[in-house]
């Protein structure tokens, strides 16, 4: 059955691989971005499909569309992002998420939110469940993310039993693949980038702290059969292939076959120790499992970055003249 | 010196001691309270006094008023008055949160807002300290309650940083005394009823679950030490006299001379297990330490009950009659 479907957020890296996929599979899909981390780029070869309409919005902002469908991503998600202005990530989760809901409301849609594993912050607990609760600094330099998705999940539970709203929540953990950004400071991306330019590989703390990778296409196939299940209490999505990030930098350096050496720097404020998913509600309840194959995934992000190298273009400029974007208000 | 001081929700439990303290200290005193679970009965005697002013006004809707101290206390505190509308929760710590900070900038004023001992949740550490960083439910029955209030602590850091707001965050623990609400479903409000009306107490669970009740008049000091301190970040306000509540139970029936038997019944879901309050900061930082005599308070309590027994006045219509409420709009 075709939807008309929203994606907030759908000129960004996760946004964007779902919108193609939607629009592919031939639904309406209308994608709202403010495109203050989301990039034109990634969404410019779906401009002038009949199925495809983008506009520029900011979900802090109400906005009115007719829908089936909302997938709310809007939010930007790289730590150097979201603390870039802490307070206008808090006021995206808060009323990005009541935006979407009253949105939901109106067109008695389903609204699926993309929550976080930062949500879980640094628990006692090793893979993290869904009924873990968290362990979360509540005034620490993450809390303007980790906190925001937290309100915003609470909004969605409460919000929902009140007005009858039909949600989905998922817990999407560390995801990588093409469209990542260059300037993002996630592990990926910065690795890639320094092997590519022979540049020394720069790990933040012993290196032996570790991540879970799943590459795009699978969770953008969890996010679409999560909307499409009957499950409406969150659920995780990412890759159980828990490695070190050393291992990760060892990895890029043979795959890019580069001449990089590694180098140590001082861990982060509150940058958690340990994640990784358990993935098991997410098989039991979506018949879901990514695949593991890291060396592929970073084979497939190492071709995108060579693509952009060594000038990578995010240009913002070029915004204004695509006709396709424009303002909803 | 001399301030104008605003205290939101200070026509309630804690809000309504507080400003009689600040009345008598000669402060000029504004209260706003929506009536929602504040009570007029509370600050009637200060009605008419040249340095108390009182509006009705609900908090989620933004307000102006000049002055130099803001007390924002407005929520609904006990879990059935804020179960009983979560969203309205919700919305009140977080839409009056931001009002009570967009207040503070306009004023160059000085804002404590008071969180609470929920956002620990049900943490892994006993007793809990300002380090914690609480283990709580995002889409559980309470957190309508406690994220909402993790958020605001979120909002007051961050916009406070990018703001430059001079503000407080006290951590209240259980508080009991005086011009608690008879219908609030609260171990002390409760136990004395029952105690009172000779029907049998009711505890929720074994009874051997813990809190730690501080009185009233010794929180309120805690509150304007902390105001009027150097201190930005959280502090525990709390009295560490850990009691079970089958304790609690058995100390009121017998200061009330009554001939209530004990019942049990089923733990409310997610009740935390232990609460009791580290206040070595409170100590440090505010040199402030609540005197421990559970029997004087519990006796003053009980008194202000006996008072209003057999038939408590909780009138909401009488308010309309009185001629210093008035909405602000």
């Amino acid at each position: 059955m075709k939807r008309k479907i929203l994606i907030t957020g759908g000129a960004g890296f996760i946004g964007s691989h779902l919108a193609e996929k939607l629009v592919d599979e031939g639904h309406s899909v209308i994608v709202l971005d403010s495109f203050i981390t989301g990039s034109i780029n990634n969404v410019r070869h779906l401009i002038g499909r009949d199925n495809f309409q983008i506009y520029r919005h900011d979900v802090t902002e109400p906005y009115s569309v007719e829908v089936d469908y909302i997938y709310n991503l809007a939010c930007p998600a790289s730590p150097i992002h979201y603390q870039r202005n802490p307070m206008k990530t808090l006021l995206t989760c808060i009323h990005g998420t009541i935006n979407a809901l009253d949105l939901a409301v109106k067109n008695k849609a389903r609204l699926l939110h993309t929550s976080t594993s930062e949500i879980y912050g640094e628990p006692a607990e090793h893979s993290q469940r869904e009924q873990s609760w968290g362990n979360v600094n509540s005034v620490g330099p993450r809390s303007c993310y980790a906190e925001g998705k937290r309100i915003a999940e609470t909004l969605l539970v409460n919000y929902s039993k009140e007005y009858d709203v039909d949600i989905r929540i998922a817990r999407i953990f560390n995801t990588y693949g093409p469209r990542m950004q260059v300037d993002d400071g996630r592990v990926v991306s910065n690795f890639i980038t320094q092997a590519l330019g022979n540049k020394p590989i720069t790990i933040y703390g012993t290196g032996l702290q570790t991540r879970s990778f799943c590459f795009v296409s699978y969770l953008i196939e969890g996010l679409v059969g999560l909307m499409e299940s009957d499950y409406s209490l969150p659920v995780n999505l990412g890759c159980p292939d828990e490695r070190t990030i050393k291992e990760i930098a060892e990895l890029i350096i043979q795959l890019v076959n580069s001449r990089s050496s590694i180098m140590y720097g001082p861990v982060p404020k509150e940058d958690p120790v340990r994640r990784k998913p358990d993935t098991s509600l997410a098989k039991k309840v979506l018949d879901w499992r990514p695949k593991i194959n890291i060396e592929d995934g970073l084979h497939e992000t190492i071709k995108y970055f060579q693509e952009l190298w060594p000038a990578p273009v995010f240009c913002t400029s070029c915004y204004e003249s695509i006709s396709h974007i424009f303002s909803l208000s």
